[in-house]
């Protein structure tokens, strides 16, 4: 049994959700961030999964997504790598406010997230080493090649640069990661993530790496793309 | 705020969601069938949404899905029309058991779902006259004209014939119902809704019909017709 609520935290809508009568208990924590056009709410079984596997779920909605949508889809559109950019950045205060709540167990902070969602995880991976591991479902951490493909735009942002993976591939080393993707993914193609397993490696740093593959999907969450991410949490966080 | 649970009913595993301390009362209450291949747990986000709305959320786990899955996907691959009849079958004693736990408010019962499940809704509404309202998503009604291009069989079910709404138009027409369809959908074609609302609209049985289109969407719920369900059983149940 677990409880769910919609809630204001660090001036963020988020969704909420942990064990029945925990509350205010200071629990295993894991921050989930949702895909591009998506929400909160649309992926919230992931926190019910999570939270009837015993963690504390915390899932924010993007800028301009959710109960922040500005309601104009097409100016939205244009703005995939700057609200990607804002996912991360607004990470920090997440996580202090979190804290505030007394709602963390320490050191039991985890991120995870699915499609941009899966990109925010990695950068956060990246920048925040107090971060004990990491899920990214249907991602990638290569952000400016990515960019030439994926909603190219001559606004790609400088700051994006300093989270993406390419170039600090030993920070995602030292903690467990999870990496999942469909096999035929259409939207965030599955070599995104096949070519950050290689670059791991090859550099002697895949030991604390699990890259779960599914033939025959394409761009979205199967029943086993959501037991692996409990499965990993149950076993790392 | 609401509770989630995961238990049995009718000998069955359910997914069941209520408003926050309403567990034991009397409500109006929505079973809600997820898609093929999927999972009660995958599609818990209905259940979150319709529960925060203030609806009792039943969600059963289909035969050979979630709970009740044997593990070999390719031999349930074969059984797409068997698991649909079964699905329809099942509503009877999932009803009656929602009546004897004293859960449904009199009078107050949908059924919706997704895909498998939104046939399986219309199955449902076309031989139950009970239930108040309907909504189905990436659904068809057609099962076997449709089984001729998708999962096709020499085992499709004989018995499928009463629950398709081909020969039964007019049961469609006493209450309200929601179609909404992705217009690019590569699984269930959008033609299947298209070719429901037509037949409705030319016997002049369509007064009580909601239909929704959604431009540059495939196979997915997208936040829109996740509101949209909310807002059909709002104004209807």
């Amino acid at each position: 049994m677990i409880e769910l609520e919609m809630r204001k935290l660090a001036g963020s809508e988020i969704l909420h959700a942990y064990p029945q009568g925990k509350a205010g208990a200071a629990l295993p924590c894991i921050v989930f961030y949702h895909g591009f056009t998506s929400s909160r709410l649309v992926y919230s079984y992931f926190a019910v999964a999570l939270a009837q596997a015993g963690f504390r779920v915390i899932m924010p909605d993007a800028p301009d997504h959710g109960s922040r949508f500005s309601g104009d889809a097409n100016a939205r559109l244009e703005r995939f790598w700057p609200i990607l950019l804002n996912n991360c950045q607004e990470f920090s205060a997440l996580r202090q406010a979190i804290i505030s709540q007394g709602w963390l167990e320490e050191g039991r902070l985890a991120v995870a997230g699915a499609s941009m969602g899966g990109m925010t995880a990695l950068g956060i991976m990246a920048r925040h080493p107090e971060v004990k591991c990491v899920a990214s479902l249907m991602g990638s951490g290569f952000f400016s090649s990515l960019s030439r493909s994926l909603f190219p735009s001559p606004d790609f942002p400088a700051e994006l640069a300093e989270w993406e993976v390419e170039h600090q591939l030993e920070k995602l080393a030292t903690r467990p990661l999870l990496l999942w993707h469909g096999e035929d993914d259409d939207v965030v193609p599955a070599a995104e993530t096949f070519r950050l397993q290689q670059a791991l490696q090859q550099q002697g740093l895949d030991e604390q790496l699990t890259c779960q593959w599914q033939a025959g999907v394409r761009h979205r969450i199967t029943p086993e793309a959501l037991d692996a991410t409990v499965t990993f949490f149950q076993r790392h966080l």
